[in-house]
């Protein structure tokens, strides 16, 4: 939630001139993505996002995202396109930062999305797993398994701000995820930040995914291991195996598991899990506490850890019932 | 720039079902305005502003504000026009608040607004003048000159903080404009809070007139006094004549000035002055020095009053000129 960067109407107006999107009709700063700069720019001929790269996304990444919205855009999915300057290029700078155009899309994100919004994002997240083939650029996941540990350590006791030996038990959960990391399943682009306000709809039909600024190459099992845990626990922390059971059927309407990713899902939903966990414990104690922005409380991911690592088996997650 | 209330997808429908506005295709907080948190809303009709009413508008006033935009909106004018639900109320409530739906103006805003973007300024600021005459409620100035001296002691030798001796020179320049302030010149309802990020322009032509949250009844010409401080000094301080007289003339052209509002010009002037420059001094000696949102520095209508009270006369603005 966050304008960083101030656009003004001249810079506004000689930046427009590289383009040929009709006349400017208006022009804000709107509150989603806490990355980045976003504006809602509407023209004449059709809304777009203007979006302003700020210092938490590295440049070298830019082409890597862009061509993975680019490719998918391009394959007929409901995501921003890239939107090419008149000199055929898509990343310009603006106000000392680099940015792009994307076209905008319609639809609304769900707070507490259902059971049919569930199925389609099952659908959605398999074809674009499919869809990214194409794409040539490699991105490695910097907040993957391997960041996990060098991370926790750069909590170390801190981790007991949350509760008496906490650094002790979220030790022991990392080494038991870590040692069944599986490194043979079907990989290639993931999203890998697919929570519910990342993805638009209009009714229960999905008209949007948006928000690549995490995508990057891994385990394509373990987008549905991020998506398990962001859109099927309840507010109450419970886990809805109705909800889980149509997004796992989704995908594999489009991109059916093998068994060995089946096999795989408790241990990369315990490490999706982990990995919020300890991003949001880096922040929850790194943020001031009279921060205007709330940092989340990672307890919520450490119960969803721990609901992982007690299932019995994969019927848990409502596949094969 | 601020969003401070969260709405989700479910607490929206429930909303919208009491309006007949169409299918929502979008809706985004929106960086603009730090009285209210405001979305836009897409729907497949049109643009409507949805804001809602935080801590610091008075429910109490919110039925003033009001009237004045639809008395101006249905005068012709461009400005939102508040839009009625299906048992023809405005006022509604979402997440605890107050709030309202209004149509989306299109038009950007512009930091350094042309002469010519001046001489429209004017001819609108006079139109409302003289449009807002059937507005029946009445709304007292509650940062009118009866205001300053309270709100300077509240400050104190804390004045201090922004150069040496400053309570004792604040408290002369305050003094000369209260002994001098008019109480005879016509009067009614005023913006008041009318800078250039509340106007919106295509090219140059003016098409709208936003965020009334600060309207109220006082002397028209202390309204112009508030658009000369905020449209016609430049960035280095300096007081651009040619864009002030274009200001003046334009508002001329619809509302010709009697010769007592044009030789209280100068007091006006100041005391509008003295109100930015207090409210601001306030507000930098009360934010926090690790708060997000910087406060603006007060200094620069500090430069504005002296310019004010140094003329010679009212061709300085520009007048008979």
């Amino acid at each position: 939630m966050a304008v960083y960067t101030n656009v003004d109407d001249a810079a506004l107006a000689d930046f427009m001139a590289a383009y040929d999107l009709g006349t400017v009709l208006s022009f804000a700063g709107i509150a989603e993505g806490v990355e980045n700069s976003n504006y809602l720019l509407r023209t004449d001929r059709a809304n777009y996002i203007l979006t302003l790269y700020e210092k938490r996304v590295e440049r070298h990444d830019l082409p890597f995202f862009i061509e993975v919205m680019q490719v998918l855009a391009d394959s007929g999915m409901n995501c921003p396109l890239p939107v090419q300057a008149r000199d055929g290029s898509i990343l310009q700078e603006l106000m000392g930062r680099p940015c792009a155009v994307f076209t905008f899309l319609d639809g609304t994100w769900s707070r507490f999305p259902s059971r049919e919004k569930c199925a389609e994002l099952g659908r959605s997240l398999a074809t674009m797993h499919m869809n990214c083939a194409p794409v040539t650029r490699r991105r490695t996941n910097a907040l993957g398994p391997a960041a996990w540990q060098p991370l926790f350590d750069s909590i170390g006791s801190d981790a007991n701000i949350v509760g008496d030996g906490m650094q002790t038990k979220i030790q022991e959960r990392l080494d038991t995820i870590l040692s069944s990391w599986p490194d043979d399943l079907p990989s290639g682009v993931i999203h890998a930040d697919l929570f519910p306000n990342n993805v638009l709809f209009i009714g229960d039909r999905l008209t949007g995914v948006i928000d690549f600024y995490f995508a990057c190459d891994d385990i394509f099992a373990y987008d549905l291991g991020i998506c398990l845990n962001s859109w099927c626990f309840e507010p109450d922390g419970s886990f809805n195996l109705t909800k889980s059971r149509a997004m796992l059927r989704g995908y594999q309407e489009v991109r059916p598991l093998s068994e060995a990713e089946t096999e795989a899902i408790p241990t990369l939903a315990a490490g999706s899990a982990m990995r919020f966990f300890l991003t949001r414990l880096y922040d929850w104690i790194h943020t001031p506490k009279d921060a205007l922005v709330s940092p989340k409380n990672p307890m919520e991911y450490w119960s969803i850890l721990r609901f992982h690592q007690s299932v019995s088996g994969t019927t848990a997650y409502g596949i094969g019932l």
